[in-house]
């Protein structure tokens, strides 16, 4: 029979917590975090919680109080604001003080005689003195013997249950049989673009102002005022490293490759170099690193890729037989999906005995491009790779570099896709380039946003990749394009686009599949990007919508709302400090117009039925003045296929005049 | 980068898992364990999975394959046959062979040359050889020769695909990589009562035959065949303790006693003893061995009151006053609920200094009614003192002891009672006795058994208790009290009433309380069994039915189906071997007369919308002849407010003809 025994409180069911605080959750600088725990005793004595945290490394705990919510649950909130790892905990003990002031108010109201009562509250405010110091001991000394000696019994009941005693006893409480939660839970905390960012995938190769020409990284420098007129702050290059001759892929991923064919990008490694060498067509270190710092220069940040995989003639092959897998009749194991199969690539066989060496040599990669200035890598198909290894590697990087950003290409099954969020990615790819209807769109918004998800797994949307041209593109014509990037850019604060393939409303497809025609992965493209019907302009004005409105700038606000029509979704984002609202309104029917009654939310916004308001649509600039919570629209997606309207929170000082200015 | 980091699979969400493995799950013995865990490894190879499992104490694991369920979940099950402590854990591993395996079929089936692969095969099996022993080795070794030397290689596919191959491999899989679950997860096999059991209460004190004489054990002996008979098989007595004098409570829990009331059987201990000691009017401890002897004889086990309290005139008060709280006059803290006071009560003070010795005397008073016979226990309100003992005092008995039952008498807060039976409690009271409509049942229904409160909390069902005469019974009449048996008696396997209060539908109440009018708790009773409108008889029947009904011996089987009318409740129980069914309809209205259409699941059952089917009502022996799922039924309160049909599964076997039988 320990000590500890004695200790009548339980902690539980503590949230947020990842697989039993196996893995931290994530946060941005400057979000809150909430906690909540159940705290109870038996009996019928009062608990008392508090939720502590700290920054790793410091020795000191802050702490906070935690309050009631209902059905034994407590909860508190703080707000992160340094990079870096974070832990938190609760705390929690049966607060005798409180039970007694509790009891002491409901037998006086009964007329019970409580002088011996009132002699027992003196008795906790006489050892509360003793727990406290200075100023705050002779207080509660003193409070201790004015009750003693009060023989009015209602002046002494006032005294012990009026603020000051309740604060000096809360500031001192008796924690000789508290707990703490089993263990500390963790948080990392990343800086505010792992949260929002705006991302533009391209190949230079293509960037070429000549057609036919091999466009290089300079040649990607000159474009770069155009992706910050539209607004991007990412740009994610595609491999820049050599691309291997054998087995190389012609186009649209014809196993022959005729002399001219560039190959695909992430068929990597020539003897001229592998993973930390770029392409001699597309430039120098020298011209890399200027690149990078011309985009800074115009707030973008280059984002490499991470596709750990070698073309036959990578010089790993040579240098590292023995990460690869060798088949008995001496060939080395290509990478194959049965039964389809890319020779141009040979996996890495991680499974390999010399995997330390493997480990290292990849680290390396990692740290030779951060050393040329790069924080955010795109990761080719982590999930073909050990989750360990991710976790090593990712964990190492951010112990020293908390601002590096990594988002994972993971384009496969619900669990796998969590653990490497889990584990480290900072972002994700997600399922929002094949969800199209009402239902798709909530139910899995809904799974993002409301399940235990939002607290590792950050979704970064995209309508497109060079791997994937969906259906509803293909289909749905330029107002599909519309609908897709109004989604991605509203519902998801990172959300990104494979350019200028989207802003050109490409949408032929090999037949029958999700491929491009004439893939980019293949060929040199030469892109018309002025070409009519495009969408830079409209792709600016989202992007500009979102950097003036932070609820836009996160994902976790995101509430949905009644409209009686099934092609049409209604949701809302609040800002943090909830003094104004962007409602969207989106037409996800790329053919027809479609209208209905919208339930605008009015109660939230402090409006009364017989208030009117303004409703601003950002997109267009229209305003509209409505009254009541039942409104219609109509959209039409040849036109503009959305709304994205802008509301003020109605504050009690305000007339109806403020909202027609 | 320890070796452990090669290891590419991940077990996660293993279930059941109550609070990280911090509890144990219960079964009875007979009843499955079914485990399910998420295993999924990186990229596209396939796992294997198997459950291990041992009783507690034994070196050797037993092993159960894993079948692949959805979405990266497996599942797999054992039945537990002992007495006692079990674990269980999970363990995977990449299964190479098994990936090849795939693969090679799709590749031939593509016409591609497979020799090479053919060659990789063949070592498998060579290395599967290797780790097997003696013919499965020959046999191995043999195949592996055998697709070495194949030049068909339609056959070679198909010996290495076929079912030796797979079946010997599967029994020698490659561990070197294999991944355990973090923990080995705890099971409580406890005996069959713990899960099926029908408890009846009462006072003996007014079991004698002579009106105003106060009872003993001797006259409760007397009315055993009656409770046999009824199909009762636990007797629990209220405490059989000496009762104090101070402060004893009067009729209707008047503060003052006159000096005829016998007070309150939970005001325990005199100077005469306490917990250990029969009040004396009682009788002896030979009387007591006796009825609990003579019980046993018809199948009946007596069980005893844990009330871990004490009145002003128990001897613990003068010889272990630091168990009591004192309060600065010199008096002993009394029980409250503020504004009401308990006077005639002194709880304990657990947070005393001198707790170890108290536990230890508590400790003793089990092991001394243990002495004499007793192995189940109903402990009144144990919410109110500290976990940490309960679980000390449960687990130490029952480790010695596996076969005692206790049940928890704690009517506060989910997540009080929840932790309670997670904590070692065999069976609990419920929020059953204030559960009425047809949504409160369905959905208290639901929690109690689709939950994972299933795993650790075992309802037992009381309509009644001498604290609680619930307004349904109140103010329903005999239809009320019909109903609320039915109720508990199908949809929980262990459930009791409080008698003879119960069967003869006593229900006045004081005013505006849920407390019996003239408690037996505060005097004796004369109870005249055989009244007009007993419900003896009905209850014989209903306790019959649920003896001869295995489906109705589990609570873990329930069933809901459709039946438009919100006054009537529909559910159904399947045998375990899956061939019968019981399908219970309750008119939940005790004034009215209600009908309406049951949508019976004749899928379920095997039978087509044309084929006509028996349903044999056990409750009135009525047969009728249906036809299609949807049948009316109608149910008068005053006549039988309930169906329970019994319904066979139809074999392929059968002949329509066999159902009129």
């Amino acid at each position: 029979m320990a000590e500890q025994e004695r200790k009548r409180i339980v902690i539980e069911n503590v949230k947020p917590e990842i697989d039993e605080g196996r893995f931290a959750i994530k946060r941005v600088i400057g979000e809150k975090v909430g906690v909540t725990a159940d705290v109870f005793s038996d009996g019928h004595d009062s608990p008392a919680a508090r939720l502590l945290y700290q920054k790793h490394g410091r020795a000191e705990w802050l702490e906070i109080v935690m309050s009631f919510l209902e059905n034994d649950r407590w909860g508190g909130e703080f707000i992160v604001d340094e990079l870096g790892a974070y832990q938190y905990t609760v705390e929690a003990w049966v607060d005798h003080f409180k039970t007694w002031r509790h009891a002491i108010v409901k037998k006086f109201e009964d007329g019970q005689d409580i002088h011996v009562d009132l002699q027992i509250g003196a008795r906790y405010l006489e050892k509360g003195s003793q727990r406290a110091s200075g100023e705050d001991a002779e207080r509660l000394k003193d409070l201790s013997e004015a009750i003693k000696n009060e023989i009015n019994q209602e002046r002494a009941v006032l005294l012990a249950t009026g603020q000051e005693a309740v604060q000096l006893m809360n500031g001192y409480p008796d924690l000789s049989f508290a707990v703490r939660y089993c263990r500390e839970l963790r948080i990392i905390v990343e800086r505010p673009k792992a949260l929002y960012s705006t991302w533009y995938e391209c190949f230079p190769r293509s960037c070429s102002e000549q057609p036919g020409r091999h466009g290089s990284l300079s040649d990607c420098e000159r474009i770069l005022p155009e992706i910050a007129r539209m607004g991007f702050d990412v740009l994610y290059l595609p491999p820049i490293h050599p691309i291997g001759r054998t087995n190389r892929k012609g186009k649209n991923n014809s196993p022959v490759a005729s002399p001219d064919d560039p190959g695909s990008p992430w068929a990597i490694g020539t003897e001229e170099g592998g993973h930390k060498a770029i392409h001699p067509r597309l430039g120098t270190e020298e011209d890399f690193e200027s690149l990078v710092k011309k985009a800074a220069q115009q707030g973008i940040e280059v984002a490499m890729d991470l596709a750990f995989q070698c073309s036959p003639d990578h010089p790993y092959v040579k240098e590292h037989p023995a990460w690869f897998r060798w088949r008995p009749d001496g060939s080395v194991q290509y990478a194959e999906n049965p039964p389809k199969k890319y020779e141009d690539i040979y996996p890495i066989n991680f499974e390999s005995s010399e995997w330390r060496e493997l480990w290292e040599e990849l680290r390396s990669v990692v740290l030779f491009w951060m050393d040329r200035g790069i924080r955010i890598f795109r990761v080719d198909n982590p999930h073909t790779k050990p989750f360990p290894f991710w976790e090593w590697l990712i964990g190492g990087i951010r112990k020293d570099y908390p601002e590096v950003i990594f988002l994972a290409e993971a384009f496969t099954r619900p669990k796998v896709m969590n653990r490497l969020a889990k584990l480290g990615f900072n972002q994700s790819y997600t399922y929002f380039t094949w969800r199209n209807s009402k239902k798709e769109i909530t139910d899995y918004m809904l799974e993002l946003t409301q399940t235990e998800q939002k607290e590792y797994f950050r979704p970064n949307f995209w309508p497109n990749t060079p791997d994937i041209l969906p259906e509803f593109l293909q289909y749905g014509g330029r107002p599909a394009f519309v609908i897709k990037l109004i989604l991605a850019a509203t519902l998801s604060s990172n959300y990104g686009v494979y350019g200028p393939a989207f802003e050109l409303c490409v949408s032929e497809a090999l037949s029958g599949k999700e491929e491009y025609l004439n893939s980019e992965k293949y060929e040199i493209k030469h892109w018309d990007g002025d070409q009519a019907g495009n969408l830079k302009q409209f792709i600016a004005r989202v992007n500009r919508i979102r950097k003036e409105n932070p609820a836009l700038q996160t994902t976790w606000n995101l509430k949905f709302y009644e409209v009686d029509n099934e092609y049409l979704l209604f949701y809302g984002k609040e800002s943090e400090d909830g003094t104004e609202s962007l409602l969207t309104v989106v037409n996800l029917d790329p053919y027809h117009t479609q209208s209905g009654w919208l339930k605008i939310p009015i109660e939230e916004f402090g409006i009364s039925p017989d208030q009117p308001y303004l409703c601003h649509d950002l997109l267009s600039d229209d305003k509209y003045i409505w009254q009541g919570e039942r409104n219609q629209v109509e959209l039409n997606p040849h036109i503009l296929p959305a709304y994205i309207f802008k509301m003020r929170k109605r504050l009690k000082r305000e007339t109806d005049f403020d909202y027609f200015m």
